[in-house]
């Protein structure tokens, strides 16, 4: 039954796919164009806004990660069965959300209140769907699992560490966060085995 | 004309496809950064937008079984005719209704005030979509509309139920809603029928 | 040199796709929930913004029947030429466009005033946007535009009423528009030829 | 390996599309329906926002073009390496940027307040996500990069001019983006070569 399975899915990946697109997209709409533009000008708006844009660069490049990631899965996984859409449905609420946490964080940051908490949302966040990939990964067929190897605790582990972090420095954590995303971007073994020749 | 016919469900999908995600994916804009963010913290902020959480949890994963029925339904659909094209457009328009009705849900449910006619409102709305799928089912060549078969009246009859209870609790109308969700994403009767194997 | 050529309509095809399925969406974001929804209740919260909804309606169809009638000539153009780019940017950059000019007519129809002014907008937009669809026409095979026939006049004809009508009344020329949509949702002769079977 | 590396750049491709598709069409968003509609007239509201309309018209273009641009150059790349993902990475994350920049170019314009340094971080954006493409055509087969030839170049200088005019007049630099998109939109050797016959 080849044939149904490939279309299978491929169809949960055509959803995926419109639904990260989308997301990393709609990040930007939490860039405001302040309204003291007029006072202030464009650079020192910018400056104002720095850590609003560095919490929507991570956002955007570890969605962009989240992507890579769930094609290398989808692409081990055989058999769509109900628990895969189940912890899908459950992974792509989550980057859907990614945005209003990112909203949150950067407001947060740019005032100096409450960030801490914000930076902790905004690790944990990145934690459950990170747990999501780990739970993908234990349903693809065990040679794949294997092959993941280690690439399954590294996420978990790396966003623990950040939501720690947090408690200390909502700074601190936010680089955690972006380092993770660039790790995965660059590292071979994280993001381009089997299906992205490298 | 099989090669004809393919295309055309493609595209039809494709659209819908798009449609389906973008909606399900904008529904986090209704998450504002609320303003007294530096006054009251963040936890204290999720806990008071909490019901605005769950319509929003609630309408993603109805969106998500949405788009996993429309792609039984038309895998099932012999010939895109003008009136399936009719019926899924009303239906891409009620999805894409969803994010406005949702909002106004959480907004009441956050307030108390006119829950149980907003609850109503986004019972309707589902019950409508349901019925849609119901007429897209009917549509089907009569093979499929059978192996479909009690499934074409579960939707409808569990909104109504929604709709019903609406009119005595909010609250209680959206767990039913939410429940339906959940029901058929875990159900293999429900949604892994024929192309989806579980 | 036809793989090259299938490759060149299919990548137009995604893009305006894309473009296609989420301004339909996008147009949602007009429908704001109110700020009175406490004072005034939910169903006369929707009987206020009726004519918004109207507005809202009218576009998410007629943008679903670009869609259609999009996907028919691409599929009867022989070769992607510069000026077959240029005529479908300028086509998505209207379509894209129609949320900003909806979102217009919807509050003016709603406030009563300007409303004869936001109705010629409207019309004159869908009017540019149904040239585009007729030059698109041109641009295919001899046969094709001959297979299409009249249709190339039946789009800018009826907007161009919907033009002139909206210096009497906004409400009937919103109506032409909408009445539009459907003429061309329903006859078999406009949106069926060719490559969706009826 | 050659069935492997079609479906890696089909799946950047995809999620790149869809960026785009979404980043293009989110700029109407900027277009806020004014609050004075009431008072002015929708002729003379729409004369007030032409600065805007003009930056979301010329942005529009532009990620029409960069669509083109990202798949020729994709039809070119021979190996997704883990340097084209992150190259391509910055693109998207650049080009999402657009929306949020547009938009306050478009208030600098209309306002006439620090319009230079908006167009100036204008052009810079756009310079940005030029070399990032010359950069993708340099990691291209050797072949290509060579037919590819000066276009690599045309680019970047183009929107270098764009980013020095900027600091003598916003007008003329937005003018000169507008004009770089129509030159590429238009000019056969910019944007067709190769796999879009002309």
């Amino acid at each position: 039954m080849r044939p149904t399975w490939t279309g299978s899915t491929g169809r949960v990946e055509a959803f995926s796919d419109g639904v990260l697109a989308v997301a990393a997209t709609l990040l930007v709409l939490d860039l405001k164009t302040p309204e003291d533009l007029g006072q202030t000008g464009v650079w020192s708006v910018l400056a104002h806004q720095l850590p609003t844009l560095a919490a929507y660069a991570t956002s955007f490049l570890t969605i962009l990660i989240f992507w890579i990631n769930h094609h290398n899965v989808f692409h081990a996984i055989a058999r769509v069965d109900r628990w895969t859409l189940l912890v899908n449905g459950v992974l792509l609420l989550l980057v859907s959300f990614t945005s209003y946490v990112t909203s949150v964080l950067g407001a947060a940051l740019q005032r100096g209140q409450h960030d801490r908490e914000a930076a902790t949302l905004y690790a944990l966040l990145l934690e459950c769907a990170s747990i999501c990939f780990s739970l993908l990964w234990r349903l693809t067929q065990r040679g794949a699992a294997r092959v993941a190897g280690r690439r399954i605790l590294i996420g978990p582990l790396l966003y623990l560490a950040a939501t720690l972090v947090a408690q200390l420095s909502a700074q601190a954590s936010l680089a955690i966060d972006a380092v993770t995303a660039f790790y995965f971007l660059l590292l071979p073994g994280a993001t381009q085995r089997r299906d992205l020749p490298s």
